[in-house]
């Protein structure tokens, strides 16, 4: 039992480390089963827009739907253009800061699949083999082979002749990891920035956070507790036939002010 | 004991994107069992009807089922073609709201049908095999396959042949994507406005969503006890030579008012 | 129940170095993973380019990652930047003091992917065979293969006969032992050193960490239980109409003395 309590503390204090580890994981297996089921580089004119279509698009989607999935854009978002709310200088910094923190958040998903389809580079073959540099480069070096630079995904013999000389592969996988590399300093250098110009200490951030949270809770407990007393009262008086006792809850201007 | 609660807490919280995952994930199942069990595509004359109606007609079934499975259609239709009720503005702007909402939901199982059967492109060739600008395109560039252009889902041999030129399972796989791509931004971009433009704030929204679950709760509830006390009361009364003793029930006005 | 305790005591008490044993293995085996699935020696001009980089980039990648898995990074960081906090020249060395045995940390990792990758040998055999100084020598004895010094990762039997005179492998493995012999000798000279140059005994040291680790539980314990009274009682006022009692809270000064 305590164990079990361990791991559970374990797991709720790395939260976040878990979380993003979990989308990258289930990034990269959906990016292995794609590439080996459904993908297949048609060897033709379009070979450059199919593997590019492959490389961006699921990216794309996952980017799309790590904005739709955050809570947090829809608490910034809403009521945001009614034309009651004076949009103070204040607020206007709040929201571009969450949305950058949402933003950078949505990115680890999408990030993940390019990465990961550089890394296997079957994309990428298929892309770059239909491009017109590429094609220039093996005329110059094989001019027999000059019109079948689209054909190298699909035939492993013609891939290892010209592939001593310009390995399409190798090019996938370098670029892979530089843009692990880059999007790890870039990823570290900000957030140390946004860590270090923060007006309060960790310890009391962290203290902040876990009021926060705690708070949600409460208010949802609260909240919960608060409907089901008043839809209890209402329907009551639906049946019966007398004025509803006056019930107080809180008005539009004290929802407005703790969101 | 509490592990398992914690895992129905995130369900009820998360029941909405676990729902859509559910219809979607059963949608793309179904799709692969139909595409490798029943579809066996004709290659004669009727390639293109047959293909079309592989695509559409299950779509257009899962848009009418998402319609028929959702309550809110026939708490908002319920009396709304007895002449009695006037129109007002109000309940007008409440009504295509809501229509909104539900054609927005019963769209997701559609779109994903359509998604994951131009992904696995064997509707698709089937279709695109039969139309006249794809035997055009194949009768300019091999003349001695011109006729033939029909049989290309069935004959491998000549799909190789002709792939190399044209492939019809890269445009639909390309074409899938853009169609994912396009809607989840359309998706993204109508929530965020449907959001934006509410007179109320995230926090307070939640909490009414709650509480109209809470009333419809306590309401069936009340309903169902009100019922049999009305119930025992009538068959009391009619196996008791008596008068019944007045016993007060909503008014039809009443009932209207609620809905 | 005793055993478990014992065995539960033991993983506490060598937390740091179980710790560091975890990663190490955990990146041998990512290691070994990656040499054997993703790496393939493109045996063309980029040799040397492919090979340093699956060298080079996991491990900076990992020394990044073991700088951001880091809360005292954080702790460190925080507010650093802010105009507010003027720099001491005691708190300057408390600053290089955590910097340094942070970057300790981070640097396990790194090194065990190269002192692995080293060990293993194929990506050191994948770079060095694209190297000049390695073509010299190549055609310096074996004239008749000069030009195929590229090719020796992929092909074995050219190996073989290079192999008789110069071989990678053992150049790299040695290369391997080398590193780790003078990480660990830097790592006990740097540990004795700074044992060495302390204040303080080790066994106030020792309980010194013992104080500042239970001093670390009990303010997160507290800070939860604060956080809940604080969240229970705004909630409340919320929802009632009464004004909300003032409630105690560490101020920003507080925060600031204690971190």
């Amino acid at each position: 039992m305590k164990k079990l309590r361990t791991v559970m503390d374990f797991c709720i204090r790395h939260q976040k480390i878990l979380g993003y580890s979990t989308v990258s994981l289930l990034t990269a297996a959906s990016e292995y089963i794609f590439s080996s089921v459904v993908f297949k580089c048609p060897c033709n004119s379009s070979n450059i827009m199919y593997g590019c279509t492959f490389l961006i698009a699921p990216a794309f989607v996952l980017f799309l739907l790590g904005y739709m999935t955050n809570a947090r854009v829809w608490l910034l978002v809403t009521g945001r253009c009614s034309s009651k709310n004076q949009c103070s200088c204040d607020s206007r910094g709040h929201f571009l800061n969450v949305l950058w923190s949402v933003t950078a958040s949505a990115l680890v998903a999408p990030f993940t699949w390019i990465a990961v389809a550089l890394l296997s580079a079957s994309f990428y073959v298929c892309a770059a083999s239909g491009s017109s540099a590429f094609k220039k480069l093996v005329c110059k070096d094989f001019e027999e082979y000059c019109n079948k630079s689209l054909k190298i995904p699909c035939d492993e013999e013609l891939s290892k002749k010209i592939g001593e000389l310009h390995s399409l592969e190798a090019q996938s996988q370098i670029a892979g990891w530089l843009l692990i590399a880059i999007i790890m300093t870039v990823a570290l250098i900000t957030t140390c920035l946004s860590y270090c110009s923060s007006p309060v200490s960790y310890l009391q951030m962290k203290f902040w956070k876990t009021y926060s949270k705690k708070e949600q809770e409460v208010l949802e407990i609260k909240a919960k507790d608060h409907a089901a007393k008043l839809a209890e009262r209402n329907v009551h008086f639906f049946f019966e036939p007398a004025d509803p006792a006056p019930f107080w809850t809180p008005s539009n201007e004290d929802w407005q002010k703790i969101s």
